[in-house]
């Protein structure tokens, strides 16, 4: 499948992928059963960032970063560039010309399994991007790969279309099917954490308030009064069936 | 000794420990002798926190935070959380809704070898963090650990009680035995520093402030006036008899 | 050529060093060639600087910082020392008292592929030093190293003299017989990269910019018209050659 | 999608099979147009084993083991089981007991991205394993997750009833639509190599068996007359435009 | 602690060391709770040594092999030499003349969290070494450090005396108390692995075997009946709740 | 420098070589004054080799092995082929067609700072290569480097004509211009090892033979009676001085 770029792929209702954004990583993640991350050494390159836009993906080569500008071309306004690698890079295979040139096409950010330079313009001009490192390492324009078609980015698979959601926390995949229903499982978690939230503040325990005490002591823990002298912690539990 | 938690740690009196916090992590380090660090891939979550407080421990399983809820009903005002797990794990055993039950407690930060989420409401809150990662993954609450024992985390040892000195160098353990001779021997550190700072800044050099220039001497340093051509420094040498 | 203290090294002219300083890492590196980086692992210890300066070498021992007081010595206005380690190093070698010995000398920076420690004083200080490690581990002073002969850090190669631009992006070694070539080349990229990114602003794309949709075609790009059924993109790619 | 086990999975003709692992990974990969490797942290726990089954597929999660054993009572005689997990773990997951009850089912591999234990009695066993680390650590048996779902193994994607090649060059998977279409690439790409092989054993050059020399003129390939005074590498190039 | 070696340490009776050697690591590691295991980072240099030993304990310096030599002297037959390091240092600690001298002390085994040379001269002698890495890089001998305390070495608490079960699976340490109760767990867990490997060997599944069956059902696995369209696995498990 | 392949670089004489090579990589690196090896990632493919010969090198770029070709033309028989790369990569740059071409110039052996594949088969022809990694992923032939110019490899500097010596330690450089002396001190520091491993195979300590308890004693090293109640190490060493 390489070599191919497709055109007018499918997108998300930009209602749905705004409440996305708005609910962030953690919370989407956590409300689609705990799946769809990409792996934690993909970072924001400048803090505070929080969106969600509809992923435009490019399988690229590394130390070449010709697909990019291939890519450029079919992204719309909402939409996110998510760039995955044939084989582990760090060069930088994106800069301050490739943003503003996507900025001018209404992208509002980048996801690249590899790595980026010019971070200091991109932080003036609040591009967000999440990438595996920052390196100034130039590329070349060799190799074609391919435009939206489904990819494996920093361990979690992207097809065109799927939501991306980013922030500070790192970076989401919301498959296009489920989008919808992510987004009503991600509200209702979210007031329900409120709740627990105000409870939480005002002093009460979560062992408490999740119900855990009689679950802990079927499967074994065992309260112990100290002081215990740690520096013979075994015989201090001694008697208790744990030494 | 899994499965138990310990009631009634000692701790050490809050004026040490808050003297401790004021030296910071370097210089009670120093003051030490070189020993109790975390290994550096521990790292703050948010940059500017300079705190100390005393060690409740908690040992955890990988993907699993069942032990974060146990250990905080232990925790009392000044103290820090340390979470060790028993095997390597980067994913989010903890967010802000803990964050929020730690500080309403009185707890003043954490410590964990393991990744953190929500950071940019850890940040929000001022509460200070410590970890291996940032990463959304989210856990169970299936197996059980130990709460106040000794654990091993990032490569140090802590024991309950301890004091834990943190900031942007990093995380140290003050074993609870020695806190008080740390805290005097940091503070002579940090007079005798100033001292030192001074003349540095005056333009003295460390050669001289430090009486170093016979020693190296003794051991063969020896000064070659240059330029040199670095194309060929080896010929540039010859005669020194270090070449 | 352990055990060397070269004197009076030769430096490029103030103004070409500025002119790269202004330029910065990414330019610089692509006028030059795309060569000259050191590994991405070197990360500045705070956000925002950049700088340029004539580097003042020096080659220290692992667990050991007594070579960066002797290079010290050595620093004139402008300089930038570079320190590399004769095996892998995390440890602390560099903190506050080494950096206000050093601005007292003039010196505008570090580049270090080891640990450095007191890094809310050098953030306060705004005293620019790229590392490999945040770390407090302290370190003995044992062991003879060299001052201002080549040397290899963090992958490159840095003769004294040579130039060393850093900032947001990473450190580029410019080599002091082509500093001069490098800014004139970096500033007449940077003006053609202006007309660049006034077009790509304007929302014109790279690949016309660039002219890339010809040879991109010869290589066997192909565009398909979606919208695809992502569940079955094989099917949906066959009669184009590409499935 | 957790919590499933699918059973009666279609899989490739067991003669399609045999034939791509007799080509081996590096063979497949090509001919299939360089996709579906596996990371190069994937690597056999003995030396030696070249093998190629139907995979069926696993999602477990971190420190977890409980379903491998889920898995193994859906293995048929010819079947590769495929690990992957929910987050990165090196534990020991897989061990001598799980091996012989994999081989008592017919089985003739492992692939887990996780730890394995036990590995002299696998190497005495003959059992091929290709894993991400060698750890004793023990597993819970707590989440469910899993079996003959789509999984992302160590970065490549399965799906059950894929072929997977693996050997000492690592793993390589082959989706069941193209596993006859491989394999036929595989074998001619065997044929041809073979009348290479012959040509670069009597003393030809790739240069000329390729015919790569007018294009390397093309891209600018410089040839230089030695021998040259590497202290001066720049000076001895001066004049070909190379310098 | 640092400067201090202490002689004549308790060890554990021989026939409790040997025996927990022949139970190996795995099967002790469970016996005693799954705790005592060294990061997988450590590897033999050799595959098939299966050593028991007690611990003599080293804590050294990056970069300075001095205490090895200290430690030797330390060492009786049956000793096993355990060495930590301040910091991470990968550099070569270890080699063929220290194997010499330690042999002819009767020691039978290395654990060093550094790297070793000389590999090939060990393999021939037979002498086992578990290391975190291979290199030559040399050492200077500067920094005095201890021998026979309490270390941490590749994320284990080590105490003198303590022993040291290594395999290809990696290192444990047995803590000198609970030695005697470990190896009885540890024989009577392999007298229970033997039935089971049988049945397992027999064709029962562990399903079976561990009766996992209610359980796993408790917890929610459902079973499909295949075979599925791996194109659309979510249209598949439609109806099954699963989706 | 990219784009240039230089002809007939000179080679230090062949005995010298071989002679080089009868130490190994151990002995020659101490005789060297500690210099010259490349990082401890670099390792064989196959254990057991212990090679000798002259560097021919390449600069290679990432997913590329166009420049081995070309280097192989100006491979002569005893020589070695190292090759390094642009920016990090793990690609199969090698295999075994390259090496059947290798064999038939007279070449000896690779160093690639990158992967290589068919090790397997480059086992079963004795065809030592070190590498960082092994992987099967394939690369282009798109982009144009450098041949006998002086490169960086895994950290160390290598130029055209250096001896390379490995073996089951690592890689070593040594600078053409001082292999002889190389060879001279190589020799005698084995002749030395081989009184001091008499004398340490007799049972002698290192600490008599190398005269190291004054100094140690200097240093402050002080030895303490056992056994310690290791529950409280800081108790039994109060009085010393040292707790």
């Amino acid at each position: 499948m390489k070599g191919v770029v497709v055109r007018n792929i499918e997108r998300v209702a930009p209602g749905t992928v705004a409440g996305l954004g708005n609910l962030g990583v953690a919370t989407v993640h956590e409300a689609m059963g705990r799946i769809g991350l990409m792996a934690p050494v993909m970072r924001p390159v400048w803090r505070g960032a929080r969106v969600a836009g509809s992923a435009v993906t490019a399988l690229a080569s590394p130390g070449d970063n010709w697909m990019l500008h291939v890519a450029i071309e079919q992204l719309k306004a909402g939409d996110m560039l998510v760039v995955a690698l044939s084989s582990p890079c760090q060069d930088g295979l994106f800069g301050e010309l490739l943003a503003t040139s996507m900025r001018s096409r209404g992208a509002i950010g980048l996801i690249i399994d590899a790595g980026v330079r010019d971070v200091r313009e991109l932080t003036e001009m609040g591009f967000p991007v999440w990438s595996r490192a920052i390196w100034a390492q130039g590329t070349v324009k060799e190799t074609v790969g391919s435009v939206n078609v489904p990819v494996i980015c920093a361990g979690a698979r992207v097809c065109p279309g799927d939501v991306i959601v980013a922030d500070d926390d790192g970076v989401l995949v919301v498959p296009r099917a489920i989008a919808g229903a992510a987004l009503e499982a991600g509200k209702a978690r979210e007031k329900k954490e409120e709740a627990t939230r105000a409870r939480l503040a005002s002093g009460e325990l979560g062992l408490d308030v999740y119900g855990m005490r009689q679950r802990l002591s079927d499967k074994g823990l065992t309260y112990v009064d100290g002081p215990v002298d740690w520096a013979d912690p075994d015989a201090a539990l001694r008697g208790t069936g744990k030494e």
